[in-house]
């Protein structure tokens, strides 16, 4: 081999006259038969070589078998394009490099899909030959920003003086939260290892033994159900502190996301960013984590039609629901009656019976409802919905979840259609102020919105053991184009405070002491006021790169049945190695799920 | 809760006269009754406090409550201490601070053992109480330097243009290496994933993406029987690289090696670091990772004692082994009959049959087999052995690698005993030109020393097919004071030498396909020459804090049974969590295997 004095994309007119040897790629090649021309690839970029008999005969020789995507060395010198050829559109446009000496390194066979950006190889072939696929110069371009976004955090994180300290991967598996992935034990029978879905517990205790600032970019793992946006295994950037309170905790992570946009997108942001209450939220945009990149806001109409004929609205409110509507401008020209009629299939998804709907004309409300709707009423909802000729109003009464719910993705669904969101804009912002507690009625008791390690706020802590459903928790999340960028909290830190917590969730104090008994015994060891935050560091990426799968944003992803399509896992493995775990598989193997 | 001005290890006299706000830990407390005097520490240290009746009498009367280990938080004024009282010894020994307002954030009880460096609590009670060990001021000291240390390979990597990429930690279970940690897969009935040994093919499939330089900071595991230095799961620092040769890696990883070295422990190395090849490393010193730090090495005696009458030897000989002498100079004043007798048990756990020994006397060699050495043969012996009155001398005589392993046992057993090892060195050197395989006695076929994917030297390329035994790899180990804290290697690069590999290791051509397909594949679409290395972090922390257990280098480590003292796992999961993965336990519980 010889050596490499350059990278290819690096090549510019100051370097004409120098001898270079590079090694890379070939990345086209046009063949005019006593010459050839090259565009050689490496990290760095591409730049155009030249075989000719008058150069060297025998580079030129080589030249005619290499094909693309073979790899090659060679030795030349770097030459001024002729003016007639030089191409302005790249960077290395200027020059080109006659070579004296073509080696080819390693062959490569037709590939199943081209190197370039925009690809129009399916998604499982894409992962199927996943690492061409990294080779494609956007699939570069977003893990050379992943690796960017990485350096960053930690550089600002290293400045604010947290320390990097790693936890567990086999840990022990705990009643709350998703699904845990688990990981069977040879040495003790029947027992077994969970992955962590966070270090939460663990970097509790990192604040019990005084390292007071506690950061890891850090592999999490769920066994949930998978969707566009969701991977078995995920990466996220944990942060803990102690002593630091809410509103340090989120200057600080506001300050970082601004070193993020400004230095990798060139955008700045204003601080402090904006927030909303939970309740705010949900009221006006029928979400936790609203897009405030437009507008078109949910709006209370409850006492505006209690007075309605329309038995729908009647008998939400009467069963303590609510009624709001949604005001779509000029909608009435953009979907016809068929499309109209279908959203209600849509809105059916979460939870909804029907979907009401008004169109505004000049002479009044029309459509199935209207009759409901005349006169001083249909007023005061033109009015309430800020109605003009040609919108369109849709209508959600039920519960109020469903409400939110079914609302909520509605304007969310019109944002993207009638494209009102402008792509280019970074809108953050935090929602604060969450329930601690909800309802699940499948378990039939309280389960923590976020854990149940989850401070209450302190004006609501008399009510936690009175009243559950109400107390607010000292928790807040980071918005980002209508994602959840990452939550945080401020923690529970006193033992009769956590076991007041178990006792709202239904645990009785032998569970709690079962469970989390160490946890328990720590907040009595002088422990910290602490809280913290964990930010989701591949959607982060995906929304940085412009892009809408998290898969792109991950090396090596998962199919949505959590499958690797390269190699092939998970697979089978061998008898020997379940009896080593004293483990069989019970059941028949069904059809294998796809991909 | 009030604000925070200072850390408490950082005020110093310019410091005096300022109002101060400090949060922290009371680390001492004296009470002298009208008077009471706090050390408080935090992070960066600690700062002594004075509560009296003088500077005010509320903040003396909490003072009263507190006791060591409780969360205080504390208003107050820097005075530059009486003289008398000053105390050179520690950094914040010229002030102390008035306390006019004490706050206590949370109480202790009594901990199980004192926050201090040395502690005589036993490692499982320091283990059960994690929380608290690590609040001792060596184990914060050894985080610092982990922490300190990442972040200098990071930079380090950065500046020679690495990208962090990330690799999955559900991955495919091989056939080849240690035993693999398994998670079952809920959605594939049946199915397993591994949990990554090391990230390997992921790596080199990151070169044939053309990434060319990828680093990352990784978890690996390892379902192994535990020792000391060894833990299930591990954290590596894994690098792999594009046409980089093996000078160039091995260059870049020693300059990274005298960074770390010098900016950590001001430690100057010289570089190019020593090498040995694998062959004159346990000739020389009967180990592939020989501590350096002293000399005593093997001396080879096939030649010199081919003529003696001693049967062992000639015996050894003849079966086509080797006899090799270690001398321990002045040892005959050193171990008595019974401990020279008792060294015989020592080397049986390598496979030893005895343990032949020799005394140098004014009138010739004493000891049981004397009779065997007079006259030339004992001159010889002596010449070769460097032998003195009053040395011991020490005979390994059987197949060359027993005798490598218990002789070289044997040297390091003395190198401690008799304290011949240099504490304060760190000794580094490179041993190179390992075998690519060797016989696996149990399975009755060639595996390989590093892995199946280490590319053989060039010029034995053709010995693969013929005589895999003799064939060199291309791999290099990095040894630090007789510890292996990594390896790397050139990889295969081409379709048909890695398959060629496969077959010496006893693959068919199908088991080699379904197994590593997508990597043969890969290799046929333009994969570059590449090459990496792994350095196990948590044994360069080791051995840079200068300590000899691997688990104080590790925030939550698990014990010799691969448990955790702290949460109790592995644990039972619950039948539920069996039937979504399709599984049961078989046999019965026996005995918990105990830490």
């Amino acid at each position: 081999m010889i050596g490499r004095t350059h990278h290819c994309g690096t090549l510019r007119e100051q370097h004409v006259g120098e001898k270079v040897q590079l090694k890379g790629w070939v990345q086209r090649r046009r063949d005019l038969g006593q010459v050839i021309f090259l565009d050689i690839r490496d990290r760095s970029g591409f730049v155009q070589v030249v075989c000719s008999p008058e150069i060297e005969q025998e580079a030129l020789k080589v030249a005619e078998r290499a094909r693309n995507e073979y790899v090659i060395e060679l030795e030349g010198e770097v030459v001024a394009r002729d003016p007639k050829t030089v191409n302005d559109k790249i960077p290395t446009g200027l020059i080109e490099v006659h070579v004296k000496k073509f080696t080819i390194l390693n062959a490569a066979k037709p590939l199943p899909f081209q190197i370039e950006a925009d690809t129009d190889a399916s998604e499982d072939v894409r992962l199927k030959y996943r690492y061409l696929d990294l080779r494609r110069p956007d699939m570069q371009e977003t893990f050379k920003l992943r690796h960017q976004t990485t350096k960053l955090i930690r550089n600002f994180l290293d400045d604010e003086l947290f320390m990097e300290i790693e936890t567990p991967m086999l840990t022990k598996s705990t009643p709350e939260g998703a699904r845990d992935y688990l990981v069977p034990s040879r040495v003790h029978h029947g027992e077994f290892y969970a992955l962590p879905q966070s270090p939460q517990l663990f970097k509790q205790l990192l604040m019990v033994s005084g390292f007071e600032r506690y950061y890891q970019i850090v592999r999490c793992f769920r066994d949930e159900d998978l969707r566009a946006d969701r991977q078995p295994e995920f990466t996220q950037v944990d942060i803990e502190t102690s002593f630091m309170d809410k509103e340090d905790l989120l200057a600080m992570t506001e300050k970082m996301m601004a070193k993020i946009l400004k230095e990798l997108k060139g955008v700045e942001l204003t601080l402090p960013l904006p927030r909303l209450t939970y309740d705010e939220a949900m009221n006006r945009f029928g979400s936790d984590k609203p897009d405030l990149r437009f507008g078109m806001e949910l709006t209370e109409l409850s006492d505006v039609v209690k007075d309605s004929e329309f038995k729908v609205f009647q008998s939400a409110l009467a069963s303590g629901g609510t009624v709001k509507g949604l005001n779509l401008k000029g909608g009435a020209g953009k979907l016809s009656r068929k499309e109209i009629d279908g959203l209600t299939e849509f809105v059916k998804q979460y939870g909804a019976k029907g979907l009401a709907w008004l169109k505004v004309e000049e002479d009044g409300l029309k459509g199935p409802i209207a009759k409901f709707f005349e006169g001083d009423i249909a007023t005061s909802l033109k009015t309430a919905l800020n109605a003009e000729v040609g919108d369109l109003l849709f209508f959600g009464a039920d519960k109020k979840q469903v409400v939110f719910d079914s609302l909520g993705a509605l304007r969310l669904k019109f944002g993207k259609q009638f494209d009102l969101i402008d792509k280019d804009q970074f809108n953050f912002l935090w929602v604060v102020d969450f329930p601690l507690v909800e309802f699940d009625e499948d378990a039939k008791r309280y389960v923590a919105l976020h854990h149940p390690f989850t401070s209450p706020k302190k004006e609501d802590l008399d009510l936690l053991a009175t009243d559950p459903k109400s107390v607010r928790a000292d928790a807040y999340d980071l918005v980002l184009n209508g994602y959840e960028l990452g939550g945080g909290s401020q923690r529970i830190y006193q033992r009769h405070i956590q076991e007041q917590m178990f006792s709202a969730l239904g645990f009785t104090p032998e569970e709690a002491r079962e469970e989390f008994g160490f946890l328990l015994d720590a907040f009595e060891f002088g422990t910290p006021p602490h809280g913290g935050i964990a930010l989701g560091l591949d959607r982060l990426i995906m929304l940085l790169a412009g892009r809408t799968n998290l898969r792109d944003t991950i090396a090596f992803p998962k199919t949505a049945s959590a499958s690797d399509l390269l190699t092939n896992a998970p697979s089978e493995v061998s008898v020997e190695q379940l009896i080593d775990l004293n483990l069989s598989v019970i059941g028949k193997k069904s059809e294998k799920v796809n991909a």
